[in-house]
């Protein structure tokens, strides 16, 4: 199982990562995390470093069966960007791609919602943000193409909300995800 | 070409896209935009909208034989989700991702100076969001692995600035894309 989210980015990202390879085992799977592959990037500059942890990283999802991705909001209202770019690698590649996310409400909700947005309603219905782009209105957790590979795999975005001190540290949704995978295999 | 990017969220999406169509043509391209994707929704509820047009985009990307991708940052630091979905989909299908922002800077320094990110420097010289995540630090101008694809690619992300009321509808750094994708062709 591929171990997608900004999971890397937390201070304690490894023993995170632990965690989540330990829950991994439990259901049956080996956790494969994006966090080891910035292990060994010293004496390469920042350019040559980036290049070879994303090199890394999508080998590491070529390598696995599946992906579980942690969705939750990150410094905006959408996923990790990160985050997307690998489900839709997996999806490409036809791997069941499972996800969480530890906020609730729907993108429109959260979106709208930021003051930073200047969200506005048009004549007829359309919301739209200060540069008058609309706001994507389907009822989803998140943008349509990311729902939509989980969709395609089979289930549902897991939605677990937890206090915000939580948010990027629970696994409580995570290991729903695990049970989901663990089921849709038998 | 693929023309993934926020532009579909755009007022004149459709005028958008026939513009970057256009130019497509000029440089011996035939555009395919998502936005054709979106026409055919009515009647279905918004579960099955998103998913029709999810399906559809996915199916465009699997036509196309490269994709230039709008990777203006969107409603934060990070460019569209569901463009960096669709850039990891080409990504793993072996197509080449091209890519254009119309705004300059970094990704750190973007994050950093958004009020909302709460950059803190940490001893070490670490520098956190609000919730203690590390603030990526490879000189970018976006995650890595969105950087990753366009350097994989052959090429080098194109940035090409413009006044904030253009911000989403300049088509400079698009044509210079077209530009690259002629060349690497020869």
């Amino acid at each position: 199982v591929y171990l997608a989210g900004p999971d890397v980015f937390l201070p304690d990202a490894r023993v995170v990562a632990d965690a989540k390879r330990a829950l991994c085992e439990r259901y049956g799977f080996v956790g494969v995390s994006p966090v080891d592959n910035s292990a060994d990037i010293s004496g390469l500059t920042k350019p040559e470093a980036a290049r070879r942890i994303s090199d890394a990283n999508e080998a590491s999802i070529r390598s696995c069966d599946l992906m579980v991705a942690n969705i939750t909001p990150f410094r905006g209202p959408s996923a990790d960007v990160g985050t997307a770019y690998e489900m839709g690698f997996a999806r490409a590649l036809g791997k069941p791609v499972f996800a969480y996310t530890n906020i609730a409400g729907s993108l429109l909700e959260r979106t709208r919602d930021l003051p930073d947005t200047g969200a506005r309603a048009q004549p007829g219905g359309r919301l739209e943000d200060r540069f008058h782009m609309e706001i994507e209105d389907f009822d989803r957790a998140d943008n349509l193409m990311l729902v939509g590979a989980v969709e395609a795999s089979g289930v549902q975005v897991v939605v677990s909300p937890v206090d915000e001190a939580q948010r990027f540290t629970s696994l409580a949704g995570f290991e729903t995800c695990l049970q989901l995978a663990s089921q849709s295999r038998r």
